[in-house]
């Protein structure tokens, strides 16, 4: 997986997961996204590097979102962006995921946001594209959300600097998640003190520690001295497969409130990668709260996929003659 | 709400409605809008003005028609659009429209074009966006189409130069018809001699006369002398409601035909929102006629938008420093 | 018809169907696409040649494939594009066709990108739109597929140079395609040697040679010692009208295999319009094999739609003083 998304130097090519990049890689997204914020707030939001680019958003899952977010950042960046939902157009026709690449591809297109409900839908279309073409995996089934972890990863790192002597909790389902996945790689790599995990038993995965995290049960025991709090959007279906409690006792237990936040650190900041369901995992007191970054994320999340997409492009200006 | 959509210097801030602003207003967006006409025609029909902003049509009701003159309009003064049709996307996830907003307005959204079946989404918006941001009604509900009304009333002024001696009739469903109430608004405010409305008793609010206009029953009586008949558009839900004879009946009483239309005067013209009913509202010889307008409203939408779009983010690069 | 597609001066101002065209036409097309061809291969994929202009990709049949590569087209020669799918829009309004081309027009669209399930229907909007305006047939019902045809001839141009040696054999579904018939108009026009058809009886055209084609019923004999094999897509809703066998006995009798097309020429190359159905009109073998030029052809599709949009425009810049 690590040759997959680095080039024969050892820069980003395509990026798939935390999973196999480095901390190098990492470090350098967070600063190149930080030159990007700037950009973000200018009167002119846009530059050109990516100009005379085709890039593709390919999502086989609707999300407006997520798209709208990618679309944005490649806009600013001056590319040309094909928006593709594929449920409502050639799949139907009995087209596979290879020939709609392969297609996509022969019309030059230069790099594949991709969406999808299986996991690793974004390797496979990274394994098969052309030399020149980059993938953006945007959510991969329960694997994997990268831009989502890295957004995280910045909008900590410009409130807490420095990754070493923090403590991080992430609250939620973290079985089902693959922006809990992410962030917890994304998170060891970068050095965290302690990632811990929170959660009732049945939405823990077994064997949690190995992935370097501290498991917790309680909320009040997760979040103790916690320097941030992520928590993670509580996917409502879920309920159905009882694995779940109700809404209500769900907020009872997990949902945090002005009160139980107490027990983090007085300069904890809160993160949730969105939409909230206001009253499940939070009351609004805490989203709205000034401890709240969750409007931060939103934002960074423009200048990290800047940052990731004018990175994962870097090649393709060079090995060319005009 | 004068305040609301003016800034402090009483400049055009936002755009939700013609109640509360002014003649001088209203006349400034008919002055910028003439300017804007000839780019249309140009052969590159574009000026940068908006470059770099980002403008987000915000669809909670279907509407490909007007949404097309915004986008239009948008990249005609060379803005980013994003388009985003709410009921398909993120209020599926339980989100509100606060939350929404909140969200595009930290993806340093510049303006959002609003249209939204609860009337006051606009005003609601425009309420809560950063002190930075523009908000544009594109149909709120029953209330307001504020855009649809400067776009005839820069075609009456473009073909009746003033609006002081006019006898405007406005026939149709007055009582349902966000169309009708904001046209009423901006002629009263802009001087002119006589409105009428022309409907069935049904269709006609409750002390019309309040709204400063002559109502009419019998479309020969309100057409009689009008140098402009304006029809609205016949909502066909209203029918199943009873409000309204069929679509036949409607046509013989209310729907106009040249015969009919000789109680105007010969050199009346004739407007419509579109799109037409043909052969409810009119009949295709009025509709396509010599003195019929409808075509020149179309093409004026583009520049009456990029009117109020350019006048409302003057502000937006004064206070920046970058 | 001749004279609908082309100015006084005999250039392409339309382009809805290869009947009417001549030879010369067909070749400018080919020319400007060679060109284009280099274009779509730089780094910074951007002409300028329509800049400022608007054009509108009107689908009233669903075709992200198609629609895909006019956008691209479109946005590769900087110029604006606007998306309208009208089976979701205004028609469900009760709008005439006429009316949304009006209304469109009144836009200052300058050209229409047009998909219907009407035969006639960019005929009957060329013959409606101001004299400036420029319309793209993108496929009418069973009558015409023009561009797919061109990039066609291109893709057979780049491989065998001259068409005056050349069999080329078309297999499928003749009756039905709008593709083939495009192709056999060009194919003639450009003065091929000799073109087949190879067709079970049932989806052969009665009196089929009068189109200027050899028919065959047994692929073996169609195929034999032609220079360009070409599969048509098979509609699979033909097969319950009872047209057409089961798609492994249409597959026994009609799919491309590698043994089969032995009775090829050594060079020959395999073209489909995609998307492919694998299995049914080919094998995988032959689909991604050294012969197929099926990626090459949706390559070229975006050059040859560059090539049609940017003559058909030619006159725009001419007769106008800004």
């Amino acid at each position: 997986m690590s040759n997959l998304q680095l080039d024969a130097n050892g820069r980003l090519r395509h990026f798939l997961a935390i999973e196999g990049l480095n901390r190098e890689i990492l470090t350098e997204i967070l600063d190149t996204a930080e030159s990007f914020a700037g950009v973000t707030e200018q009167n002119v939001k846009k530059v050109p590097l990516l100009r005379g680019k085709t890039i593709v958003n390919l999502f086989f899952e609707a999300s407006t979102r997520t798209r709208t977010t990618f679309e944005l950042a490649a806009k600013r960046l001056s590319a040309d962006v094909l928006n593709i939902n594929v449920s409502v157009s050639s799949t139907v026709k009995g087209e596979t995921l290879l020939d709609t690449l392969r297609n996509l591809e022969a019309m030059h297109s230069d790099m594949f946001v991709v969406r999808h409900s299986d996991s690793g839908a974004a390797h496979f279309m990274a394994r098969h594209v052309r030399p020149h073409v980059s993938v953006i995996n945007a959510g991969d089934g329960r694997h994997s959300h990268p831009t989502q972890a890295m957004l995280d990863m910045f909008t900590i790192r410009r409130h807490k600097n420095d990754f070493e002597n923090l403590t991080v909790a992430i609250v939620g389902d973290i079985l089902h998640s693959r922006v809990a996945r992410s962030q917890i790689q994304a998170l060891n790599m970068l050095g965290t003190g302690e990632v811990r995990v929170v959660a009732p038993r049945t939405l823990l995965p077994t064997a949690v520690e190995a992935l370097g995290v501290v498991p917790f049960n309680r909320l009040e025991d997760g979040i103790r001295g916690a320097d941030v709090v992520i928590t993670l959007r509580l996917q409502k279906e879920r309920m159905r497969g009882a694995l779940l409690p109700s809404e209500l006792e769900y907020f009872q237990l997990y949902g945090l409130t002005e009160k139980r936040l107490q027990a983090a650190k007085d300069d904890a900041i809160f993160m949730h990668p969105g939409p909230i369901n206001r009253g499940v995992e939070m009351d609004s007191q805490v989203a709205d709260g000034p401890r709240s970054v969750i409007l931060q994320q939103v934002t960074h999340g423009i200048a990290v996929r800047m940052a990731v997409m004018s990175l994962a492009m870097r090649h393709a200006g060079e090995g060319e003659t005009d």
